[in-house]
């Protein structure tokens, strides 16, 4: 699969390693810390290791894991959740890319397709660095997320078809207007963020409206709704309201509307005891630290169910992310590395 | 301006001229009812008058309007505007159109640059025979309308500037999303037109977002409202309920709001007794008959300054204009031309 692993070994023999790792692709337009941090933070913790001369029980082990983002090649995480087993081996080196090429054919131009078997070892433990890509540790002056897990993440498309008419010359109360059922669902995202509270998120990013003419009623709007929560319960729960909503004002407006699911993953949690000792390295180092989930993916959401696994966010200026301005200050790149070292050590004994 | 003018003599010299009158250009996806019918309707009233010999006081004059739709050249209803002055003859042989060329250059192309100085005469009165364009005959099943005015219409765009965030790493409440506040707008634009109840009709015809992704939140958001109402004092009690609701969502979710005027028309009331008469006339006549205000604009409106003027509306199918499927019943049409031909007749004694 192209992934690129770098272990240096422990003083146990048959001690599963203590992994670390990230990416290293990005979004066409992306920034520089996304994923290239945890990267070569990781590879800092073999240099430091290196340079105390300290030996470890189980080895430590640094991993670039390859096309986390899927923007040349779909899905996206598809190095970790192949060597992870969520992901088949062959389906994705089939994969076709934008260019009409595959996996396979890329990674032997470039020479990456190695010979190892995929997914040979299983982790010890697994820990990811990252910038957190969101504004909440900014906001709130904490250096350091103690990751509790990845929403779970719901998109649909809704394709709602109405009639086309004149807006002068058409009553209020005959009409069959899909722009309106389109804004009625964005407000009620909306509302259902707001009830629902906690850290449910609801988007709609996506509204299209045709003919889209100031003076003539939508016959069709497309609109998405992007819903998120760490507790399916809750996200299950959102995405009832929202189905049950669009039905109610669809037939009140007598317009059609078709719903298609684009995306839609389970929550993952990450182990307590790792999250604890994330959240204590950091207090126990001076800085600043809080529980959060992440609301993006991850290539550590592969490993969750195979074996311990938490996060490490520092914070994101203004929460940018995907974007050339992304941008997080040197001490707290420090701060998160320290992190990293100390909760590797602990874990590799 | 190529307005074409056809005029059957009356007996009394000195007499203004009972006139009628629509267009016969179309939107380029129009149908064959929206003008034509009109203006081949006053043709078949001086036909009819010819085949009876019937000798009227005051002469009666057919008119072919130019450029009411104003699909080539802005702005519409040109041809009865400069006659009737509300524009500046010089000003609209200068307009461009979509191709670059301006009116003149066209009329001389085509031989419509004719030698008489426009709007020579004043009509005595004014009648225009027109398809409803709009569902309310149709669905109430009544033959004719004695149309009593036509709406004022408040077109307003809204440009909104918030901040494009991640869907999944920005909480609700850090979110200054356009897009909700182009969707909650859209809602507004319906509570008004129910709350002001009446013939108050609001529509929200474009809206578009960016970037328009799915798991981002809107930066930008571009919408338009298209108010309309035949009482020019709740129109623009609609407008300030409008304009003050954005103002206040817009503080509310932290984004900026330009909005721009795209057009204002103040409504315009036809003469109490022309519609008496055409209502009386339809009901003599054995037709079902209402009163209604015109959603649309019309050449009529261009003269009800000048004379008395009227308009009659006969039914649209499924209320479809602009649009290949536009039809009227054979029945209909010929109901509309007996009840233009008696209130000409009646007019011109």
């Amino acid at each position: 699969m192209g992934n690129i692993f770098a272990r240096r070994p422990g003083s146990d023999p048959n001690a599963a390693a203590v992994v670390t790792g990230s990416h290293l692709d990005t979004q066409p337009t992306g920034g520089k810390f996304d994923g290239v941090y945890g990267v070569l933070a990781g590879l800092e913790v073999i240099r430091t290791l290196n340079d105390h001369g300290i030996e470890t029980e189980a080895p430590v082990e640094v991993v670039v894991w390859t096309n986390e983002e899927g923007a040349r090649f779909a899905p996206d995480m598809m190095g970790s959740g192949t060597h992870q087993g969520s992901l088949d081996l062959q389906t994705m080196l089939d994969c076709k890319g934008i260019d009409g090429s595959t996996v396979e054919e890329n990674l032997q131009s470039i020479g990456y397709a190695g010979s190892e078997p995929v997914g040979e070892f299983r982790a010890n433990c697994f820990f990811e660095l990252h910038v957190e890509q969101g504004p909440i540790l900014e906001e709130e002056q904490i250096t350091i997320g103690a990751v509790t897990g990845v929403q779970g993440i719901s998109w649909t498309e809704y394709k709602i078809s109405g009639v086309s008419n004149h807006a002068g010359t058409t009553p209020m109360r005959l009409r069959h207007d899909a722009g309106y059922v389109a804004a009625a669902l964005a407000i009620e995202a909306r509302t259902i963020a707001r009830q629902l509270g906690g850290d449910q998120v609801a988007t709609v990013g996506v509204t299209e409206l045709t003919p889209n003419l100031v003076n003539v009623i939508a016959k069709e709007a497309l609109a998405t709704v992007d819903l998120r929560n760490t507790d399916d319960a809750i996200l299950k729960q959102a995405e009832a309201r929202m189905a049950a909503f669009v039905d109610a004002t669809a037939k009140a407006e007598g317009v059609d509307v078709e719903s298609r699911t684009l995306a839609r993953f389970a929550p993952v949690d990450f182990d307590p005891s790792m999250i604890a000792l994330v959240e204590k390295t950091a207090g126990d180092l001076g800085h600043t630290v809080r529980r959060m989930a992440s609301g993006a993916g991850h290539d550590a959401q592969m490993f969750a169910r195979n074996c311990p696994t938490a996060m490490i966010f520092v914070p994101s200026r203004a929460g940018i992310s995907h974007n050339v301005d992304e941008f997080t200050e040197p001490e707290d790149i420090r701060a998160g590395a320290d992190v990293l070292l100390q909760v590797m050590l602990a874990s590799a004994g």
